[in-house]
């Protein structure tokens, strides 16, 4: 395969791709040649048409094709409400439940200190001046931030930044999704650390 | 997510990547987007630029951007012998053993009946011509066909089927690598399948 100049380039960019090691890379480049070269070129214009043309929303930092989101445009969103989510994947899934009425802010990414990834790299002075003046001059100011990041150590971890700087406003309440038991499971399946954290969160 | 027209088509091009589920895909689409826009560009140039020049060695069969591949037209390869493999990933492997110095017929898959694939969608027929004539006129003709495809279920039959199509051939011969324990294994340690194979395949 090394005599093939080309090949050995498609399999060098497919490892870019996270999670795609040197054997993943050649399975690929091997499947794409071999039985999928429509499939090759589709994606080919693909990543050239969403390179060019997908940039992050001015409101609330999501990707999108224009200057606002449709999230931040539609006018049957509440406007005073914020959930603050790490990535569009996130936003996706809140959006999924149907519980959720108001807008959007997403990080794009989450604090991790130990991968040199600071509060400059996900945007978070974007997300306090949004949430210092109104999405538009004459439209409701942010009252409630709802902290929705994950509940993993790096979330935490940016949830906790995030309530720290906004300790100062008494006019915005910060709110964190609730921890505690998924529905539908049985307790003697669940990790004890959960059960722990739905013991000291019960209503 | 659903949203970005550019965006969703995009991960639609990426679940084309054989093993890339809509998850993998999602994580995929966002690191090339927010992390890697130049990673995205160089994929999508690779992909144009070996969709458009890599075809299939004449001789061989195995992917080259010449009609002839390097292998093939190499004057200190041993002319008389061809080693059948079914990828050119399999091709690099016995290459690097630097063991083998003669030639090689690349299947590009391998027998599979239950997924529909048969002897004409791996090309059987074109092996069987490059065994029946010398690769240009007056060169020397194939002595030993080395069977190199993969000892699994598919690889075995593919081999099968090969050797039984050769027959009647009785200036080729046909040969196939010898099973047996990996070299510096501990037979404590190896399947007890291929221990069996090792005592059969014993010299
Ligand atoms: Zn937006
Ligand atoms: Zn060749």
């Amino acid at each position: 395969m090394a005599e093939t100049h080309s090949l050995e380039l498609l399999v060098q960019a497919l490892r870019r791709l996270p999670g795609v090691g040197v054997k993943s890379a050649q399975r690929m480049a091997f499947h794409l040649l071999q039985h999928d070269r429509d499939g090759a070129l589709q994606l080919a214009r693909a990543l050239e048409h969403a390179t060019a043309s997908v940039k992050h929303c001015s409101l609330c930092h999501t990707f999108t094709e224009d200057d606002v989101c449709p999230t931040c445009k539609d006018p049957r969103r509440d406007r005073t409400q914020l959930c603050v989510v790490e990535t569009p994947a996130d936003q996706a899934a809140m959006e999924r439940t149907g519980a959720y009425k108001g807008l959007f802010f997403v990080l794009m990414g989450k604090l991790s200190p130990l991968d040199g990834v600071g509060p400059r790299d996900i945007g978070l002075q974007k997300l306090f001046d949004r949430i210092a003046a109104p999405a538009a001059p004459g439209e409701p100011e942010v009252r409630e931030v709802i902290l929705a990041t994950n509940f993993t150590a790096e979330g935490e971890t940016t949830a906790h930044v995030i309530a720290q700087a906004l300790k100062g406003r008494t006019d915005v309440q910060v709110t964190r999704l609730a921890r505690g038991v998924p529905v539908g499971s049985e307790l003697e399946y669940v990790d004890l650390g959960t059960i722990a954290h739905a013991l000291v969160d019960r209503r």
